[in-house]
């Protein structure tokens, strides 16, 4: 689309062009169905520009005026619906520049000067992607603070603690649910680092050389609040790179990639304990369908769409990388296909994690301030599980060592007494004194303190361990990060 | 949403559950703004399962009377754009299922006896994928269609052979377009291959376990043209597997995906070919674009785009296999993410497959049936760039080792005359007699016939080679594959 | 590797460079350590070749002998592991010719005449992977006979149907496990489609365009066995295609990936069988670890791994695609990249199918040729299991619809029901039949068959579906399919 | 391996099992083939445990003698060659502490004490990446200081800037290969923030639950090394998460897949810089190869090789997001195959940038400090091609703009003055005033500064941009960021 050309009806990008473009190629090329949701990030770029055009003196104060009206108008007709969106003006930029010069004329036409759709589109990217980063990561928290919630009334309900999904030792609920958010910690910090290269300033650099007007790239760096933490304006500072750098969007979506397999963890647990089987939890019926012909069905469809949409995120990451690969300089079209598997990354992770925060800590009443609807626990069946499986014959084997027996000893013979029990088909806390005291002579009464589960959970009080002190130590640490939200 | 409670306002499933699902859940896993697509193979599918019923005496001739004329004007209402869509309504099946009831009473709740939505959905994207491959292997076949019709004029037209992008040797422009119809024929029996699979019945399994109905399955199966070569219905023989194959939409992207990476491969050469330094070709001015910066632009926006959309497929390949990593039996909602990976690839395959067709081949004038405006080549151009980089090097050894030296010495020989001749600045064919004798003393005046590209062209006469006689032959063999197109 | 120059102390390709290769980039770019295991192929491609080249006259007689009795030292040294494989000497293919000529003289040289690297390593890796590909359908039919033999002792052996990992419908266990079997013969059936176009011969296409030689490429094809079910030969038909083709590399590791995604999904539901909330199986001790600190665990090591590796051939699978993704014509280096990700999906694909034989079927003694150490299968355990989640409610809705109920107010009335017996912790059949007619006065005495598990497996008898006799009439058509192995 | 049965012969696990593991199983759940080369990261770690057992009194002085002595001994073997690998021993750590028992006996037993190989391997997995990304990123810096060596000598020296790879408008080679420095700069900031998450201690989460031994988990991470900035110990601070968390590994492959992404941006570069139609450079000879066939050929070997190893690295990542995908807690087998791909991204990674390094900035002297054998650039093919393609036109239409034209008609005029120069085969440089002047008439003889080379390059001096001064001024930055290396 020619920028002096910008209306539909003439597709010719200028006296150089023979025919016009076809309108199947127009459709293809096209970006406008997907990249207008960039329209208040383009306003904000543009009235940035502007604004120093002016105070730079390469316009006059009367075309900042005009172009300041103009674009507010244009972004009322925007949230208003009104605005009309041209296919035939191929992207967001080009109809609102179009537009914007048929309200004020030529000082539409000035806004162009000194920069190029080339670094307009990537500054548009960053500012959009940069505030999409801040919702985000308040989700995460969010998710977070839904989860120590649920952890802090659970601290004493004891589950098995799972390795190769066989029974392997107890575990606290909480000290389950508080490695996810260790997770999402990391996934919060990622994010935070990601925004710092994303929140960098390509105006400026124009097609690919910069420009010959004399610009104050550091004026509209700090009017965009593309600033780092002591204030200082962030730009990209070689023109050919800012132009074609795609990192920003590719290391976002390998974060988000990231959270979503955290996530896909997270819902095959949630599918694995609502199993009848199982029958560990219940999430709200809210969050489950049922089925057109089976009427007892309670689907966790939730959990289990939020484990598939794993694969899209991901298959965006592989897309983007693809995409980037022997790429050479600078701007190439391919890059305009960053644009909907970033937006659909976005969504993705939006929609999700807003999902998770209601299904894992309830819904919030406005009036009350009190939430319902999260995860129902079922602390009798989470015990039972714990029974089975053996879950305490490790801290046989540490009993039996603590009264002197060597190592390789008390594992062979816990592993003795697990063989007997099993055919039993009994828990070795089942099994009576004389018949454990066969195993090993130095097994005395207090053996049934360590093989039950509660002596289990608090003998494991290592820092970072599943005993109470320490999962409250972890509560307590993760409330002051989440500060405000639990 | 409940079979039985077919309408937006009440979203329980059933008596069995509490409360409504929230709007943002809905709106998660909801897929009616997407899969609505499958409309015309749901209404398909339908009419195949209800003739079945009513021959099966399970539902009456009325009702199938009703069913048909119901069908039919939702159809008329979906193609005149008055159907009235509700994401309350979750799917295509459900909206369509419901507004059938709303239409036809009590026959249009029968129509779901003996089926349910895992073998519904399941058939649906069948049909509707079988239909759109067979689009897909049209426009590969005109595709080749195009590459053969350009490639008939430019059998003598020179073009450096590349290897390492390096000039090799000289070969003949049909020969090299040629080598992209092998491609695309093989992509045309694969896509075939898949068309096989995708070509089988899911419905009469039911949720998982089959039905208690007597179906006949196989009539449905003819019905719907779910048939092989000899008119043998072809049925999903197990109704768990059933339900969860997502197999064919699994094999139909990895092929979709390899086509891809074809038409990226031509995209590649397209664009270093318009490089300036190459000048080899031109594409038509309408898959060009031109820039708002600067005016001399002409941008190969479409082979760029075709080739940064080939990222996205490869992407929506590995969303699938994602997907269905580590799935247990048998259908789960996580297949609902199938979908969108599948219709998107559908979609970047047509449109790119069709602009090819135009931008290699040319448009069609209805009127006179003349194409024009396809690819221009610059005979002059390419010509020139196989004089450069010694492209007969090898013809010279081969020269020698007709003339008894063997082919250590002569690959040798050559390596220093190159040397010699590249040191000066000129080809081989440049050199005089006696200068190319101080090389070796075998070396006689017949040695510029084998110096020159049409003799080094002509002499690689095996099958497969670029010799003219052997391009002819490929062509011909394409002219009878292609035939009505070529 | 220069061809005249074939000894590892010169590294200079020819009298053109003017420096040897670093050691570093001699192993960056050498191939020898992997590619090593073509060394069959490339003897046989090689002695094809040379029989062809004498019986075309292109070579002597005496060359011919001394060729082949060259090639079967190699073959004896490389055997015997006395060959010495040379970094310098860069792949498989320069190490042998250069042994060659070592032994042989300027036979071994004249060996290359009319061939090139390019065309040799095509033709090497298509060998290698036509006789892997036998190998690997072998496996995954072996594996389809361990199923269906397991499957026929439990025809009635029921278990949970799942969807959503919620108890759906009561199945046939061996209905479950032919639904893998299912897949299975897709795999088998996409192998053999894959091992068609890789039996292709690209030999004759030498560097890029052809040979000046006058080649027989259809004998070459013959005397490899590359030709079609009539014994046509089968060419690859143009030289630029034929040296850079890599699809048949891409589609072979995306059915392997497919292959492995079905592996994944049978490993998920045996690691969640062994856990023991489920405990529906065992598999046998040789496949499964213990613990170093917990006496009690056996862990189903091989399915988890099995599991595991599906990321590591989808991730081949992703790096073939993005490697040829954007290259031009004709052979570039970036393809000796194929290599590794091929053999090691391969490699991957083979133990895991080989152990999953075992595995699922058992180990066969020689001496008596019974199997013994498969799966091991809890009946009663997946009985109880059934009992659990009103596996049965369909029915009762199904039986309501037989007694006049439409099916709407069925499916409501059973989901009430269901919520009732849910509350009071008992299942369906359980209720007393008072109990049960005050959901609807339809039902009788009779209900309870319906309610029974046995009863449910039965009624669903369409083609595909759980009932024994329908499961009965697939093992059939599979025990004819895989004649001989069951 | 039994904790208690450390020797080959034996492969029960304890009591508990009643047959051996299968040689295939063996081989297929092995891990010492390739995880030996975690050796001295398990020696450190294990020193680093041992000695705050002692501390702790957990042991005894002399177990940590006899354990410190032994230790000793097989780093001594295993560099020396002499250390016997044990394919029975399963992995490095069970093969280091089966030869510890070996060597001290008892002492060797206890040092097993409180942990478990769960979190010993994620220990040791984490000190080795750690080391190595330091390695990576000392590499990363000095490929960016030698990109800065080059440039600093080009920072005159121009070439056509492309987008789109049509000549866009003229820029410095200094500029365009900082644009790489800028891209390796952000990778060596990201790998520096992967380091940080790397760099923490699970050492002390035992199976999954924590240990009931009383460890000093923060004496521990100090004698490691595993504390921030400021000294404070970083702990793993959640068992569950601590033994199943492979976060750093995904995205350090993340990070790495960018790094191998811009390698293959420059790659293609620098390939078709390389190709005779642009004949922009030369590599040294050293990294690049010949053809046993065509005497002429230096390919470009090493750039390809790495364009295509970015597939690699592009589908390890692929692998390890497929394999944790949906993982419930805590660790599962399926995370042993975390450490080919993590291991091969590192090789690769590492080769590439080693070779990269010399390749561009030449290889240094140890004599004479001299660095020689980098990139060979051709200045005049590199101005020849600045001026084809027109690429001041877009400093014409600024001239247009300053002399008052509106920049539409300055585009369009321009556009229009293309097309005659195009057609007559010359640059707007060099059509004569008056014909300028036609086009439009405030052309006058000082256009022709513009219309140069070095008047538009000089024209672009915002910040940022490719003016002389600007590119200086990155030089300077980069200089400093990079202290000692340039």
């Amino acid at each position: 689309m020619s920028h002096n050309q910008l209306d539909a009806k003439s597709q010719a990008w200028s006296a150089l062009f023979t025919e016009p473009m076809s309108e199947l190629v127009q459709r293809y090329t096209a970006s406008v169905f997907f990249d207008r949701r960039l329209w208040k990030a383009d306003i904000q770029g543009s009235l940035a520009h502007a604004e120093m055009l002016a105070a730079q003196g390469i316009i006059s104060a009367q075309d900042w005026v005009d172009i300041q009206r103009g674009l507010q108008q244009i972004a009322q007709e925007i949230e208003s619906g009104t605005f009309e969106w041209k296919l035939a003006l191929e992207d967001v930029h080009l109809n609102i520049e179009a537009r914007l010069t048929q309200l004020v004329g030529d000082a539409g036409k000035r806004l162009h000067t000194g920069r190029s759709r080339n670094d307009q589109v990537a500054t548009d990217v960053r500012l959009w992607l940069r505030d999409e980063i801040d919702g985000l990561v308040a989700l995460l928290r969010e998710l977070q603070a839904a989860l120590v919630r649920v952890a802090d009334e659970h601290v004493e309900t004891i589950l098995p603690g799972f390795t190769h999904l066989q029974v392997a030792q107890p575990v606290s609920l909480a000290h389950h649910l508080l490695a996810y958010v260790e997770m999402l910690a990391r996934d919060e910090e990622r994010m935070l680092e990601v925004r710092r290269r994303v929140n960098r300033l390509p105006l400026g650099s124009a097609a690919l050389a910069g420009t010959t007007y004399p610009l104050d790239r550091e004026r509209v760096a700090r009017t965009l609040g593309m600033v780092d933490e002591r204030g200082e304006p962030q730009l990209c500072l070689n023109s050919l790179d800012a132009v074609s750098d795609r990192d920003f969007a590719i290391e976002f979506t390998a974060a988000a990639a990231l959270i979503m397999v955290h996530i896909s963890r997270l819902s095959e647990e949630l599918i694995v304990w609502m199993s009848q089987n199982f029958g560990f939890i219940r999430i709200a019926d809210r969050f489950t369908t049922g089925s057109s012909i089976m009427p007892q069905k309670k689907n966790p469809d939730v959990p289990e769409l939020a484990r598939g949409k794993t694969g899209r995120v991901v298959g965006h990451l592989m897309a983007l990388l693809t995409l980037m690969k022997g790429q050479p300089l600078a701007y190439n079209k391919d890059n305009q296909e960053d644009k909907e598997p970033l937006f659909d990354t976005v969504d993705t992770l939006r929609d999700t994690l807003r999902i998770f925060v209601d299904m894992i800590g309830g819904e919030r009443d406005p009036a009350t301030g009190q939430r319902s609807g999260g995860l129902t626990v079922n602390r009798t069946a989470m015990e039972a599980a714990a029974r089975k499986g053996f879950a305490t014959a490790t801290d046989l084997a540490d009993y039996l060592v603590k009264k002197g027996v060597p190592f390789r000893d008390a594992h062979e013979t816990v592993a003795a007494a697990v063989r007997v029990a099993s055919e039993r088909g009994v828990d070795l806390s089942e099994l009576p004194l004389p018949e454990l005291q066969r195993f090993h002579p130095a097994i005395e009464a207090d053996v049934y303190d360590v093989l039950s589960l509660q002596g289990s959970l608090a003998a494991r009080a290592t820092v970072g361990g599943t005993a109470p002190v320490q999962v409250r130590a972890q509560l307590q640490r993760h409330r002051q990060r989440l500060a405000g939200l639990v």
